[in-house]
């Protein structure tokens, strides 16, 4: 591959953003405003599984955020009305499998309507610290305990304790942006 | 330029990432373990602002999360012992500034030591519903009204109802993931 050439023609495209840019602004924000404004907000592409008493489950999300280090915490937030919601609230404990570039086909099996033992039927699981289902060939698996929520709106955020990592070092990430997968290339 | 050769080559570089993986398990997870594990969870990078009765203050975050369009609501999570926590949970109001790929510069004078002045002199600022200083030329900003807070561990979740919301078309995303900055790129 020539890099130079690869660098040189990436600037150019970097540079064709700044000059076709047009200002819209929202002082009046209803749901689909912010919808539309969310979709500006790149995100990583992660399957969200459980395993417990109450069954196994899983769905695809990018509302997930690092909370604090000390414990190791991160947040997911999932809407009540899902059909999954009782089974991760009965389990108290999930895993974030966040995906690697390769897995598009993953993530929108795990986000539709597919029966949940065809979505586990598109990947390869194992378990770590908790029984929730890890992916094997993810970017990067975080194992947690659900260990406090909190409703806001419609949703409910869940404050997960990681107790396990598993990590496939070399793969680019999925990312969400604009409505359409991206992954991240480094800055030109 | 030539979108085929471009096409071509990024897919090239797209499938290196699958042939160079190997996988590490950490159960036992510690600061420096779950760092390095967040440091894969590529995320969009912010230039969060407030200015009230207690100041103005701006810091660059990547913690920062959709949770609801019932009412419109996103959530940033900051350190409680950050030198700017006081300025945000006096003024009540925020700012989400999401940058575009040409605003390195300005994330990286946010995310430093810089004093504030300086850091507020690198953009150009108006206001629309709260006071918090609105970046001009952000990829798109979320003017909010904090509404309701959580401790979590180290950090402070602040609950934020979005106001108004003004974007700039056509721009692409800063992100930062693996500890540097990248631009997201539709998959090839």
């Amino acid at each position: 591959m020539n890099a130079e050439l690869l660098k040189s023609l990436m600037k150019e495209e970097c540079l064709e953003h700044i000059y076709n840019t047009q200002k819209t602004t929202h002082t009046d924000v209803d749901q689909k405003a912010f919808r539309e404004g969310m979709s500006n907000l790149g995100a990583a592409v992660n399957v969200i599984t459980t395993y417990g008493p109450a069954g196994v489950a899983g769905f695809t999300a990018s509302a997930v955020c690092s909370v604090t280090d000390t414990p190791p915490t991160l947040l997911v937030c999932l809407n009540r009305s899902a059909s999954v919601f009782e089974t991760f609230k009965e389990n108290k404990v999930l895993c974030v499998n966040t995906l690697a570039s390769h897995q598009m086909a993953l993530s929108n099996v795990f986000g539709g309507k597919t029966p949940m033992p065809e979505r586990f039927a598109a990947g390869q699981w194992e378990t770590l610290a908790t029984q929730a289902p890890v992916l094997q060939d993810a970017l990067i698996s975080f194992d947690c305990e659900i260990v406090q929520s909190m409703s806001v709106g419609s949703h409910e955020v869940l404050f997960c304790q990681v107790k396990a990592i598993q990590h496939n070092q070399g793969l680019n990430a999925l990312m969400y942006f604009n409505r359409a997968y991206c992954e991240p290339h480094r800055m030109c």
